[in-house]
């Protein structure tokens, strides 16, 4: 295998991935399906082999260590047992700076070739992938095999596409021609990619790939040495793509440094003292807002570039809908999906205290509250996929957190309760809690309650209810903002409005698309204009601030 | 006039420079020659006229307020006179809110052909803009008619393009349809484009227009309202392009507040209060370091993006050439160049003890010196050219800076003395001082001389001198760096080196390109990778930061 063999294996995917990246068609390059039809039929029992078998071993798919650490918990109920090798910092930076030149010297189309290889043998292995998310975030195995398998990977090749098309858009060589009047004088000039240096990738607990993959392969294919520090929660899922990216690269005969997983545990956290050390200079960060704010600042301190998702405060407006039951239908289940674990779930549901208008006819507040734990209650207690659609919690402070927002005294509209796991006594996991309130307790609902609890607060107006909107992306910033309204030009005020306030909108969701759900190549994913993050998965700015061109120009 | 005109009128250019920008060939849509058969016979006089109709008046080309304010002097020794209106801050950024919705609301491509139509009437102005550049910054006129004239459109135009090529990367709507086995979803999706805010332009005083238009364009033609403000002793110049802008915006029924320019005096600056205002998101900034780190530091606590070029210090390598005179010709002309008062010229100069190797032959050091202090003199001596080659020394402290350096004791290679300006008998008016020193100097040489200064360092070695270079690139930051050199591997070193420390570099220029010179729609100026600034003219970077793109979905 070279990498001419690679250039030719893979350069249909990547014009593909290119086009798709322009036109935001539907584009995906792995199907989204479990199914054995198309991932071969024994690809789901030799992934829950490979899983089982890791558990309570050394990942031994990277290269040995002195110390070997990790202690993942599934949150249905078990330790992991696996162990990561422990590499030291200074080792870290060390071997990502040696790795960075050879690196740097191929050629974007050349990188993005290798990497193409990597996510297509990572692909190989999206059940056992499926399996290790599952049991380190809570999600049900469906979602874990499509979050951290073809989606994240689609995202992964959409950050490698965008970053090879920046790359690409400029002419490498030139030799310019400068007539003036009786003479020319020309210069030969070359343009240089020259990345910025060591890229790090911050994970998060609940979604370890899907989040790290856009910022790790948009950093590998812009030419950075690329160290990605998972949350110590969520370790095993991004090992295994990591792993697959070192295989390639040592069969190329390429320093497989130039991307290391760096591991810590919740004792020892090393992610500021990375976030610190000058030869960082590009950051990607998910995760809290707190912590966030720590790293944008550390990191504008010292002109490091920086793309974080942090968190923020998801809205919804009810106004009016052709079918109401549809509509709380598609609302419900963005609400039990993975017991709301998810940065675009919705969190706080505006309706007027008139109610909705559904086909032309009044609907109380209390009707439409009855009707939306009805939708719940029917997801939740369905008995082939309820367990399934809610997953597990991944923290435990989750719990906590409904248990809390309950002691509030606000009225129930929907009690949270515990929900059997199959195969799994000792799984952590809750329904949907959803309180009802009103503007009064703005106190309460205008802060970040991660987790499965949602509030439905009744305004004075539709008018009011987008003001709420509007200043809740203004201050608490917002990943998804979703909007039920038949009224043109309601959906003309409520869209300006958004958009011009920093955050995406989707309106009348009623089918088999959700608000929580963002479709690489077509979807942006965070808009970057609002206080939840300032990155996009993948617009030009998330690639194009991760390398200089510098220009060489030579007499002739 | 309408805007459906102007994007007939000026698809062409657009489409042109839009290439240009891709394939980095020599474009230049305004010719460099202050030439009357090109702009005019009558061109010349009709421009010295309005510039001396203009001293000592009202700028009333832009709308009057209740005070008037300026205290600009022509380094050429006398008072400018002109007075600009002075708008209350809190004006300032009212005005450019409410300019902003509109503004937002027009397409890429209309904002682009309103951009460009605003240049063609101001490149009718070139030689009023020449004089006004004149006598604000002490370049000589055909210097001034072609900095902030030709090559500063040019440079204006590169920004609109490559702003306009960013945005339309993305279509900006789409019928998404997701095929789910037996059926298919479809959303209908639009991407927005929203800008991030108010882009505040902060300019200089040896470069007010060729520094201030590409932030200015790109800022505007990415939707951003766009306040200008430029530096006390420079206004003039900016102030003919934006009463040009804002002329033609108000022929189409727009807002021209969507381009303000804000003006202060050198006792009351406003520049840091318009920097710290949160409606101000986006920064472009040129001067010195001092204030541009402070710039960035507020900047980037407040999570605006930041455009800088400060200063850095520019080195040259003396290894080899085949031909010592025309070298130095070349050299000693980017010393001489408007007395060294642009950010790309040089300042230190390298050699090694043992000399250069010309043609084979070594040449002592004291030789090569001889051979720079005679090729400067031939330059500064020029009856013709020498004075308006050298033109003005725009600061004072720039004239206090040659005393400062005299005295510090270094052997003289050549000594500066003032050069008579014809018709301007108090002209600050300064030709080059060379020294000689050693690598013990370090203290000296290491630090910006901004002025007709430069040091002529003698170094152990070829690799010392590289060595010096690159720590040079790290420290100070550079604009441009000069090798001469005709041996291939200390090409391939010197490249490499001063490539991966973030410079770019310009080999063994010997005719009618300077190292100084930097081309638009070619020569990325500023790579953005040193400490001499964050900010290229204008890559991706320079354009895509300025605004986020927001989806709206909705269910078909």
């Amino acid at each position: 295998m070279t990498i001419t063999d690679l250039r030719a294996a893979h350069h249909t995917t990547l014009a593909n991935a290119m086009k798709a990246n322009m036109e935001r068609t539907f584009h995906a390059h792995w199907p989204e399906a479990p199914s054995g039809k198309i991932y071969g039929e024994t690809a789901n029992d030799d992934g829950l082999a490979a899983f089982q078998g890791q558990l309570n071993k050394k990942f031994d798919r990277l290269p040995a260590e002195q110390s070997w650490i990790g202690g993942e918990a599934s949150p249905y109920g078990f330790d992991l047992g696996i162990t990561y090798p422990q590499i030291a910092l200074d080792d870290l930076i060390k071997r990502a700076s040696d790795a960075q030149t050879a690196w740097q010297s191929l050629t974007p189309e050349d990188r993005a070739s290798i990497l193409i290889e990597a996510l297509e043998r990572g692909a190989k292995r999206f059940f056992e992938i499926g399996y290790a998310t599952q049991h380190t975030t809570g999600q049900g195995f469906v979602m874990g095999f499509q979050a951290s398998g073809p989606h994240a990977f689609d995202r992964a090749l959409e950050a490698v596409a965008m970053a090879y098309a920046a790359q690409s858009t400029f002419v490498t060589n030139v030799l310019w021609t400068k007539p003036m009047g009786k003479i020319n004088v020309s210069i030969n000039k070359t343009y240089r990619i020259v990345p910025k240096g060591i890229n790090l990738v911050i994970g998060c607990s609940t979604f370890p790939v899907w989040n790290t993959v856009p910022g790790m392969f948009a950093g590998l294919t812009t030419g950075n040495s690329v160290i990605v520090k998972p949350h110590p929660g969520a370790i095993y899922p991004i090992a295994i793509v990591i792993a697959e990216v070192r295989e390639v690269l040592k069969e190329l005969g390429l320093d497989a440094n130039i991307i290391q997983l760096a591991v810590d545990t919740f004792d020892k956290p090393i992610t500021l003292e990375l976030v610190k050390h000058p030869a960082v200079r590009v950051i990607d960060y998910t995760g809290g807002p707190h912590f966030g704010a720590i790293v944008e600042k550390e990191a504008a301190a010292h002109g490091k570039t920086t793309y974080t998702e942090k968190a923020g405060v998801n809205c919804v407006v009810l106004d009016s809908t052709d079918d109401l039951d549809k509509a709380l239908e598609n609302l419900a289940f963005s609400l039990t999906l993975y017991s709301g674990q998810m940065c675009t779930a919705p969190q706080n549901i505006f309706i007027a205290r008139d109610g909705m208008l559904v086909a032309g006819t009044n609907v109380a507040v209390s009707d439409v509250a009855a009707k939306l734990r009805e939708k719940i209650d029917a997801l939740v207690f369905n008995e082939k996929a309820g367990a399934t659609t809610l997953g597990a919690i991944q923290n435990p402070v989750t719990s906590q957190r409904v248990e809390d927002v309950r002691s509030l005294g606000l009225a129930v509209i929907r009690e949270s309760g515990s929900v059997a796991q199959h195969g799994f006594a000792d799984a952590r996991s809750l329904s949907p809690i959803v309180l009802q309130t009103d503007t009064s307790r703005a106190d309460i609902y205008t802060k970040e309650w991660f987790g499965p609890v949602s509030f439905l607060i009744v305004t004075d107006s539709f008018e009011a209810s987008i003001s709420e909107v509007v200043g809740s992306i203004h201050e608490q910033g917002a990943l998804s903002v979703l909007v039920y309204t038949t009224d043109p030009d309601r959906t003309i005020t409520a869209e300006d409005a958004i958009v011009n306030a920093g955050a995406p909108v989707a309106f009348n969701f009623n089918s088999f698309v959700w608000v929580n759900q963002s479709a690489a190549f077509s979807d942006f994913h965070g808009t970057g204009a609002n206080p939840a993050g300032n990155a996009t998965f993948a617009d030009w700015s998330f690639v194009t601030n991760r390398y200089n061109v510098i220009g060489v120009r030579k007499q002739v």
